[in-house]
C-alpha cells in the first residue's frame, strides 16, 4: 500500500514557511511498511483542494490531509473531500452540543460560523481532539471498485501527532498487512561523504534487504540503516550484521553506533573517565561551549571557558603571554596551543580545548587565508595541534572547527 | 498567471529530508508577481513522474520542476516530462560533444550513459548549466489551446539558482505581465505573537494592498509588509506608510526596520557609541557570545567574555565572590548583577551581560524552578538585572535567556 500526504494552507505557498508535518507523517507511515508516493502543498482555494484529493484518491490507497478543519470560511478540507467523493456532508447536532460545552467550560462564547467544525463527511468517523477544537475525520471507503482510506487531520502539529497516534495508527495497525521495521543509525565524523560512500558502498549493496541512507551535514555524517521483515529479530539481525561491517571499514571515524550526537558522545567519555573539560575559543565565539552546554547534565564534566575574541582576553582569561602573540600572530599552532594549556590550568580541569582561527569573510590574507584554523587538545599526557584549512562561509567555517574540536578530544579519551 | 513546482527525488519523500528549493523558487516567482498554487514531491518512478507533470499542466500556467536530471536510470524527469506532453526526445550530438569535452578538461572519463543528459524534449530550448554536467531545459508551448511554460532545472540548489537567475527569470519577466513588488521586514524582540497582532492587527487590515506576514520564533517576531503596484513608487509608500504606523504603535519593541538581525543591531549599535562588550553565560553556556559572533566584523566591539558553567570558575574567570554565591546560590539576582560587573572589568569592556538560571529539564526546584533566569547588564551608569521565568524545553529556555539578553543591551544602547 501507498500514501500522499496533503499539507493545506497558503502559508505553505510562501517563501517563509514549510510543512513539517508529513516529515513526522513519512516516519509513521515508513514504520508500518507503507512507503510514500507524492507529497502535495496546497492553499486555501477550494478548486484547488478538490482537485487535488480527486488526485490523490486515484494514484495512492491512503490519503492523509492536514490542515484546513477550522471553523473560518477558509478551513475547506471538509468541503472539499466530500466534494472529490461525491457525497455530502452532514452538520452533527451531538458535536455542536460539545463545541458549546467545550467553549461554556473555558468561559468563551463561539461565533456561530464555528459550527461548521461539526460538518460531517457521508460515511466518515469523526476522530476526537482532545487538544484542540476542530475534530479529525476517517474514511474507510471505495473509489472505483478499490479501497481507499481518507484522513482529515488538524493542522498544528500537537493536536496532528496526539490524533494520528491515538485514532489513526491503530486503524492503520489493523488494515494495513504486518510488517516489523528495525532502523538503527550510525554516525561519523570528520569524513567526507564521498569517501566514506565510496568505502562502504561495496558492503552496503550487498544488503539489498538493508535500506542505507547517507545524510551529510559539515563534518558529520548519519548512516541510516533500515529493514523491515515479517519478524523483528530477523530485521534486527541483519541491521546489526551490516551495522558491524561499517563499523570495521570507518573504524574510528564512527563516534556513534546508537545515534547519539558528538557532544553526547565526548561527556560520555569525559564522565566515564572522569575527566573535565575546558575551552578557549576565538573563532568559534562560544560554539563549542554552547554545543556541549545543549545537552543536559553537561555540567557534570564541563566546566565552561573563555571566548577570547580580543588578544587582550586571551592573556587575560586564558593566560596566554603577550609575547608569544606579537611573536606568531593570534591565529597560529603556538597560539592554540597556549590556549588550550592555559584554559586548562586556569580553570582547573582534565582537559584544555583552544580554537584559533580566520572565519571569514573578512580577515584572511595570502599567508593565512580564510578557513584557516589551529586546534590544540591538551591533558596530563602533553598536547596535540592541527592546521586545517575549511571551505565554505563563516558559518561552516565555524562548525567545522568545533566538530574538529570535539573530535580530537573524543579520540584523545578512547 | 500561477505556477506548480514539482520536486523530484525519492530522498524527499523520506522523514530525513526536505525539499528545499521551492523556497527559493516561490520567492522569485512571487517577486515577478505570479503566484504558487501547488507543490509536488515526487519520487523518482516515471510513472508517477509523468502522471505529476500532466497533472500540473492541467492545472497551472507555469510548472517548475527541480531534479532527475543526471545521468543515471533513476533520473527520469527529461522523459517523463516528454511523455506527459506527448512529444518525443532528441538525443543532441553537439551536448554530447560538450560532455565529452568538460570530462577531457577534468581528465576524468563518462560513462556511456552520461549521453542520456544530451536527450532534449522536442520543441525545448537547452539551458546550460556553468556549474554542473546537466543542463536544463525551457518549454514554451500550447496544451489544450492554453499557452503553458515548463522548466526543468537542476536539483543541486546552488546549480538551480545559477541557472534560475540567468536563465529563467530574463525568459520570464518578458512574459509575466509587469508589476513592481516592494518587500520590508520590521522585527520585534521579547513581545509575544497574540500580543503584538492584537495590537497592529486593526491597522494592517486597513491596508488591503499590503500583504502582512508574522513569523514568531521564541521571543523574536519578524513582520513582513509586501505590496504589488505597477509602479515601485506607489507600493513602496504604502509599504513606508504601514511600517511607520506599526512601528508607533510597537514602539521600542521594534529592533529594526529593514530586517537586520538582533545581533546586527546591538554590534551596530556599540560600534556607533563606541562601545565594547564582554559577557559572563552560565545558563546560556555560550549561545549570547555564538550568536554575536556569527556576525562578521563582530570582533570590533564583542571582545569575548566567559562560559562559567561551574561555580568555581565563575570566581575564577569573571570574579564573582565566592561567598555571594554561597549565600545567594548560583541562580540569583545577586550573582547575574556581579557577573555582568565581573567580566565587565575583567574584560576592560564599557558593558558586561552576566546570565545565570535553570535551562532544565534537570536541576529545577520548588524554590527555583525551570526556566527561572537572571539577566544583568552593568555600564559606567550602573547595572540593571531581570528575574524571567521562561517556559519551553532546554533550547527554548536559552534562546529567551539570550534574546533577553541582548535586547537588554539594545535597549540600555538606544
Amino acid at each position: 500500500m501507498n500514501a500522499e500526504i496533503i499539507a493545506v494552507g497558503s502559508e505553505m505557498l510562501t517563501p517563509y514557511r514549510q510543512d513539517t508535518n508529513s516529515l513526522y507523517l513519512t516516519g509513521k507511515l515508513n514504520e508500518l511498511g507503507v512507503a510514500v508516493a507524492f507529497k502535495t502543498i496546497v492553499g486555501d482555494k477550494r478548486k484547488h483542494l478538490t482537485g487535488a484529493v480527486r488526485t490523490a484518491l486515484g494514484r495512492v490507497d491512503i490519503v492523509v490531509l492536514s490542515g484546513g478543519l477550522g471553523p473560518t470560511e477558509d478551513d475547506l478540507t471538509r468541503e472539499a473531500t466530500a466534494e472529490a467523493l461525491g457525497v455530502r456532508l452532514r452538520r452533527d447536532p451531538d458535536i455542536i452540543a460539545h463545541l458549546y460545552t467545550r467553549a461554556a467550560a473555558r468561559r468563551m462564547t463561539i461565533p456561530r460560523n464555528n459550527e461548521k467544525q461539526a460538518d460531517v463527511i457521508e460515511g466518515a468517523t469523526m476522530l476526537p481532539n482532545p487538544l484542540g477544537s476542530a475534530p479529525g475525520q476517517w474514511l474507510d471507503t471505495v473509489v472505483g471498485k478499490h479501497r481507499k482510506l481518507a484522513m482529515l487531520l488538524p493542522g498544528p502539529p500537537h493536536e496532528l501527532k496526539g490524533m494520528f497516534e491515538a485514532e489513526c495508527l491503530p486503524r492503520l495497525r489493523d488494515i494495513v498487512p504486518k510488517r516489523q521495521i528495525v532502523t538503527r543509525v550510525l554516525k561519523a565524523a570528520m569524513i567526507g561523504e564521498s569517501l566514506a560512500d565510496a568505502r562502504i558502498a561495496p558492503i552496503y549493496t550487498e544488503y539489498k534487504d538493508v535500506e542505507t541512507t547517507i545524510l551529510a551535514h559539515l563534518g558529520d555524517i548519519e548512516l541510516r540503516l533500515s529493514c523491515s521483515k515479517p519478524i523483528a529479530e530477523l530485521a534486527q539481525t541483519r541491521v546489526d550484521d551490516l551495522a558491524g561491517k561499517i563499523e570495521e571499514e570507518l573504524e574510528d571515524f564512527i563516534y556513534s553506533s546508537q545515534g547519539e550526537s558528538l557532544e553526547q558522545i565526548v561527556l560520555y567519555f569525559l564522565e566515564m573517565r572522569g575527566a573535565t573539560l575546558a575551552v578557549a575559543e576565538s573563532c568559534t565565539g562560544g560554539l563549542v561551549a554552547e554545543r556541549l552546554t545543549s545537552v543536559s547534565g553537561s555540567s557534570r564534566s564541563f566546566v565552561g571557558g573563555a571566548v577570547v575574541y580580543s588578544n587582550r582576553l586571551k592573556t587575560e582569561l586564558a593566560g596566554v603571554d603577550a609575547q608569544l602573540i606579537a611573536t606568531h600572530g593570534a591565529v597560529s599552532r603556538e597560539v592554540a596551543i597556549a590556549l588550550a594549556e592555559g584554559i586548562r590550568e586556569r580553570c582547573g580541569a582534565t582537559m584544555g580545548l583552544g580554537v584559533t582561527g580566520i572565519a571569514g569573510p573578512a580577515g584572511g590574507t595570502e599567508e593565512k587565508p580564510v578557513g584557516l584554523v589551529y586546534i590544540a587538545v591538551s591533558d596530563a599526557d602533553g598536547t596535540d595541534v592541527v592546521e586545517k584549512r575549511f571551505s565554505g562561509d563563516r558559518a561552516a567555517v565555524r562548525f567545522y572547527a568545533s566538530q574538529q574540536g570535539l573530535d580530537m578530544v573524543r579520540r584523545r579519551l578512547m
